[in-house]
């Protein structure tokens, strides 16, 4: 074998590269797998199904470990002042994946595994019961483990020594994010939020919602779908659209996205922001830059960066006054049977209606934060030891009480409504530091070209443009602090996000 | 290491299912990545699947060749005796391949492979130029290689010693066929079919055909394909219908078989025939025993059978008048502006029209015959080096003038047509043997029951109980001739078929 330390970069990147390359076409084996369990699949085939991604996934994990590859990571990251930008940003994500991973026992690996497979059992049957404690017992057990876990890193610097679990576990969804920045821009959102909701409450203006439940044919559906995916500019030759109980998009390799939506025959609006969110997804995938796939770093962006991208399509354009204009007379043309006594303006307050309620992912884009914001405490406190999983139907109960002003009936529409817990901590805040980052860049996007006009004039590509340059383009290799700063020159704040919010609730509900 | 010999034979199929067990997983993955990007998968993501299915086969061949399980496989054949039946079988489908592939070195498995990929290109090329001179030199190169292929073979015995090389092409893709037998088959098929086609084209009746070119929606061809699958018993839980351009029937495992259709606006005939032809193959499928899925052998019926299964539901239930009868309704009810002015007898007539005509795949019941026999006319000749390649258009179009009365304008309506001889030659017979196969087992299902007055009513459940116990049982664990004999009490015989044939045309056509 030859001694790695007498390899050239060169011939060591390369050498790193084709072994990766090897085990992505793995991984694209296994997405596709994945995504046909949940679109084509069916129903009795599931089961046959998941063997093959287990073993799959057993062959990815066995390959990205195998020593010859790790001692190349490690020899290549001592290197990276070396390398080019997205080959130095390669180095460095396969370099703290194994970092990571390198002081776990595979008994540690299992053990973990198994923590998260049972702690999804009992959290689908405490949910169907309606009662957390049955839920509890596992919770704590993976607890448990995943500290473990986040705590047995190699350290790559005297500083990550030091940190925490939870500080560990945001890193994780969100480079460069900490509980304490998270903290302050939490602590302003609640604020201001829960002001403008009461302001709002005390209103007298009323929207009405009837029509959004109107029925619709699932033929109509598929017209809209199609409609808004071509509107926003979803490249159909390297992407397609299906069906899957939940909406997700993923993407298999540079030429190959996949979106998924839902039809609901009383709920158009369900599918319409399904599509503008997952197509926003997509949107980022079709448009990273050709070299992120070439270097293996197009899943390297931060899940708030993405997030970012696709509630920018949906809520900022998607709920704005111009798009609803863009898109009323097709979709009167659509759906004659919903929209023959509703006017324009109606469909625009009825998509903005802000209404507290208790679960997230039906609340709209002012109260949704909340309930991001909520779930942020308690598994902080959670994984900080100040509470202990038991607490959390009360605790949750109390802060609903206080922030929204509803306090769930059981569980199931309390503290077990979301999966997440079952299987990892940490991921939750990502959803609202989208909302901070897209308004950042929305405002900086304003400051380019006129938006509102370019949307009303159906010009979505002008936006498409300025968002794969400024947005998409540097995504995978920055983190999430330096990205933000890089598109708008700021550091990252809530203030624009609620500012907009200020601006827009204020206009629906004719607040003083 | 221990010595197999010393194995008892439990132990000794117990480690090969195991082997068997790890690699049927690589081959489901491989089977949904083939018929993803036949169906989901957008246009430009296919070359990249592509490469997913290469590397998914490539760990298949070496699997299925390792040592240690080719070494079983041979060890377990010589106890073959000991084994329950579908263990038997499972040991002599396993022993086949492994002596049919023991002398082929890793050099002339590569140029085989190559040489198909060549034949393929140039096939596409000369069909798009409508040339068979572009196709000739690549398809001589392939017949070349497949003689060798087979001529390689380790003989299973002094008789397979002798075989020439068209006979062993038959046996893959049939079990137990001969071209000599094919050859009593198929000129007494020629002779009565033509005989019958000069009486109808002699006849003054003339059938109206001109509603089946009316336009239809997509969603009204999708209500249709779902009601016939309904109507066939098709369990919708362990199998799922998509679009593809070519129609299909791929079974990934014992839950999980997929259909394709693909509709046509001026055609819903041809997803009408398209659905129980790909259903047949589905409920084939559906209805195994589970112990061949155990057993490992649930791929294991011949080619023939399996289409016998299609065209049994397609043509001889899906075209009989019953059968009409019983759509009829629910047609007119699906398309109203198809069937205003058609009435069930004209829809009896208009699907069983006999015409001559140039393309296979378009031919009606009776003429269909008459294209299998052209090609395996051909095909044994050339196999048998009788002709040229650069002779078949010539074979191909006198046959043609005199089989069925018509000439090719060119070679793509001509000897280009189809596709098989880019990649393998016997197997075209097949298809007609399952016409023969069905006329047979039909018959003795009508000693049975009444199977006209079960399909009136729409009672195919006890059509499919009949099928799943006499004709899906043992196709499995017998060879053809076996399975036929087993199922009928009689030897394959192509006088069923033909008699059908006679009496339904006569009924249409009036003859005398």
């Amino acid at each position: 074998m030859t001694d790695m330390t007498e390899m050239t970069t060169d011939k060591l990147l390369e050498s790193v590269k084709n072994k990766l390359a090897e085990t992505e076409l793995l991984i694209r084996a296994n997405k596709a797998i994945s995504i046909d369990m949940m679109t084509c699949c069916p129903k009795k085939g599931i089961k046959s199904a998941a063997e093959v991604t287990e073993m799959l996934g057993g062959m990815i994990f066995s390959a990205l470990r195998e020593k010859d590859l790790t001692d190349e990571v490690e020899q290549l990251y001592l290197r990276r002042n070396e390398l080019g930008t997205r080959d130095r940003a390669m180095s460095e994500m396969l370099y703290t994946m194994r970092m990571r991973e390198k002081n776990i026992t595979p008994e540690q690996n299992k053990e973990n595994i198994s923590a998260k497979n049972s702690a999804w059992e009992c959290w689908l049957n405490a949910k169907e019961k309606k009662d957390f404690t049955l839920f509890a017992p596992a919770l704590s057990a993976l607890v448990k483990s995943e500290k473990e876990r986040v705590m047995s890193w190699e350290p790559m610097s005297e500083e990550q020594r030091k940190m925490p679990a939870y500080d560990r576990m945001i890193s994780e969804f969100e480079r460069g994010m900490t509980p304490e920045r998270i903290d302050t821009l939490f602590d302003e959102s609640r604020a201001r939020i829960t002001a403008l909701l009461r302001r709002i409450a005390d209103s007298s203006r009323s929207i009405r919602t009837d029509f959004l439940s109107r029925r619709v044919t699932r033929e109509q559906q598929q017209r809209l779908s199609h409609y808004l995916l071509g509107l926003m500019g979803f490249d159909g030759s390297r992407g397609t659209l299906a069906e899957s109980e939940h909406p997700f998009t993923e993407q298999i390799n540079r030429n190959d996205v996949r979106v998924t939506t839902h039809y609901y025959d009383d709920s158009f609006i369900s599918n319409f922001y399904t599509i503008l969110h997952e197509g926003g997804h997509a949107l980022f995938g079709q448009m990273l830059p050709d070299e992120d796939h070439d270097c293996f770093i197009s899943d390297n962006m931060t899940m708030g960066m993405h997030e970012s991208v696709s509630r920018f399509y949906e809520n900022i354009i998607g709920r704005s006054r111009p798009f609803i204009k863009l898109v009323y007379p097709e979709l009167c043309e659509i759906f004659p049977q919903v929209f023959g006594d509703v006017t324009e303006r109606e469909l625009y307050e009825a998509v903005n209606r802000a209404e507290p309620s208790l679960i997230r992912t039906e609340a709209d884009e002012l109260t949704y934060t909340l309930h991001i914001i909520i779930r942020y405490e308690i598994e902080k406190m959670l994984i900080d030891g100040k509470i202990k999983t038991e607490d959390i139907p009360r605790v949750w109960n109390e802060k609903y009480r206080e922030y929204l002003g509803v306090v769930p009936e059981n569980d199931a529409e309390g503290a077990l409504q979301d999966s997440h817990w079952s299987s990892d901590f940490g991921y939750f805040p990502t959803y609202a530091l989208g909302n901070f980052y897209n308004s950042m860049y929305h405002n900086a996007m304003k400051k380019a070209f006129d938006v509102d006009e370019a949307v009303a004039s159906g010009d979505l590509a002008r936006i498409n443009g300025w968002m794969k340059e400024h947005v998409f383009a540097k995504a995978d290799i920055l983190d999430a602090d330096e990205w933000i700063r890089d598109i708008t020159g700021e550091e990252l704040t809530a203030s624009y996000f609620l500012e907009y919010l200020e601006r827009k609730y204020s206009g629906i509900y004719g607040l003083k």
